[in-house]
């Protein structure tokens, strides 16, 4: 069932998710769905499955749509070899896949990216090009580069491939978890991994009520839901770096907009809560845009979940160790754990 | 096969640990094993096999010595209760298994335990006994405590239910590794671990080769295997805040005299470096103690393990969050993971 209309056909289908299933197999990992009393408790009695994609390759679901991807390009096109813009999870994402498949990878990436992301990002052997954020699009020099050097430029999240691939994790959630699901939950930024996931949502599971989730900052998905198509907002401030996106994207609104139910928003204390939660409760690292969407749940305004089947989208692990110890330092938390996996 | 003989009959038997694994079916977690390209890569190219008991309830391998110790209580002396003395993860065991089996639950608790560990084993429902550990004797208050109110008191480690379901951990884990392990490496402090871990090898998969592992500075073991029967130390200082203790136990000592091959120790940088390492890589928060044994594979100091199938038992994952922040703070970890569970 569609909650909205649009017009037009979606960018990708179930078809193209259940598609990348077979592409990705055998190379992105099957991650670990887990559960636990202790964050049933803490969740007003409702039953939650974390997909948790911090354990995948690179640490972060982008491996799965980047392969997707990059595992269609023609011969042409790998020889040409890729090319992106990013400092974070999706540069890694390609890089990996690209050496996989044993295509040129060249990530642009800012001056100011973090060192930790730029040493994984070089380790899978891509080349890096700098640019300074201050004075350079990065897009721009990455769609110069691509036209100067006949490579193929792959979004991070406005892409068929991308989404359809990103789509795999709700895929592999609902045969782990089981009976179907009740609620569904996903961090919100560019859109490709809730796309994606609405679309498996929709194909497995159609009754699941679905939910974007964003910080109070970076809600153009929340103004845009409200006008009805993409409205940018201004660089948003927020811990969840994942999430920092402007502007809705042109494929994933609409597949957005017509699948899933709504889209809410918490505070970045509510985040740094459910990161600590999960970290000391649950004893994995996941990063401030992976506890959205679990902030959201702890918070109670879902109204009552009791014995309701709660799907979560952990998005990834890569945290930034000066983050850590301040998230650490800060906190009261228990050490016990009761949790599971499956 | 006895790697060294000792005099008259071990305390408990691989029937024992598996008749133990029948007891806590469905009530103590199927803990997962991990595996980790980048750590395999860390290791000189072993094949690690990661058992996480930091996944186990209450955060820690004791909870399956306790429950299959609890379990076999008599009439009476569920009626009557169980007492112990610990500050850490005894202490939970204890609570949470008692709680389980509907046995009224005592621990005797050091006015300095930390803050949440004694809020976890109050929320498990035990009552708490302080003493002063300056002034008073946590095992002689137990015993008195025990003697007034015919209670029984179970210790930490040196107690043949308590080993035999420990053992367990090791059971599961060659199940789970599918072929034989190679190597085995456990964290050594009373013994309870690592001698129920021995005969649960011993019986499963006798060629294997097992190490316990402590630090420099709380070398009893490393002392008692040189001297052929159990030496006392001094109240030791490490950041392995699990392995403190002083002197090997009556009923652990023979076990792991006669079936462990050696005992190695490390220091705790190399400790915290492991740490460092699995929380940033694999995404998970382990406990210094359970760093250990994989500080020992880190080093080197194993020799050449290319190809070699090793196990490793993860002991908990209660981690200090001040500890945290300084072990986060210090590091330059790099945020990609490359890990998979089975």
């Amino acid at each position: 069932m569609e909650v909205r209309a649009v017009a037009g056909p979606l960018a990708a289908t179930f078809a193209d998710v259940r598609a990348a299933a077979g592409r990705i197999a055998g190379v992105v990992h099957r991650t670990p769905v887990l559960t636990s009393q202790a964050l049933d408790a803490a969740c007003g009695g409702a039953r939650v499955f974390l997909k948790c994609e911090s354990f995948q390759r690179t640490g972060a679901f982008k491996f799965r749509g980047a392969y997707n991807r990059l595992s269609q390009f023609t011969p042409e096109e790998r020889t040409g070899g890729v090319i992106t813009y990013s400092s974070g999870n999706h540069a890694q994402g390609i890089a990996l896949a690209a050496r996989e498949l044993g295509i040129p990878a060249t990530i642009v990436m800012p001056t100011d990216a973090i060192a930790p992301k730029v040493a994984a990002t070089k380790g899978y052997g891509a080349g890096i090009e700098w640019i300074d954020r201050q004075t350079e699009n990065g897009y721009e020099t990455a769609a110069r580069i691509a036209r100067e050097r006949g490579s193929t430029f792959v979004p991070p999240f406005d892409d068929a491939g991308i989404i359809a691939g990103q789509g795999t994790a709700a895929l592999e959630l609902c045969e782990q978890a089981g009976e179907p699901l009740d609620v569904f939950l996903a961090p919100l930024g560019g859109g490709g991994l809730l796309s994606g996931c609405a679309l498996a949502m929709h194909g497995t599971s159609p009754r699941t009520v679905l939910y974007g989730v964003e910080t109070e900052t970076a809600n153009d998905w929340v103004l845009s839901f409200a006008a009805g198509h993409p409205v940018r907002i201004p660089p948003p401030m927020t811990v969840a770096d994942g999430i920092k996106t402007e502007v809705p994207g042109d494929l994933t609104f609409p597949i957005i907009y017509s699948l899933v139910t709504d889209v809410r928003t918490v505070s970045d204390d509510e985040v740094l809560h459910a990161m600590r939660l999960v970290l000391f409760r649950l004893k994995i690292l996941i990063e401030p845009t992976a506890a959205v969407p679990l902030a959201l749940l702890l918070s109670g305004r879902l109204g009552d979940l009791a014995g309701q089947r709660v799907g979560v989208l952990i998005s990834g692990g890569n945290v930034d160790p000066a983050l850590l110890a301040e998230v650490a330092g800060q906190t009261e938390a228990s050490p016990a754990a009761d949790s599971g996996s499956r």
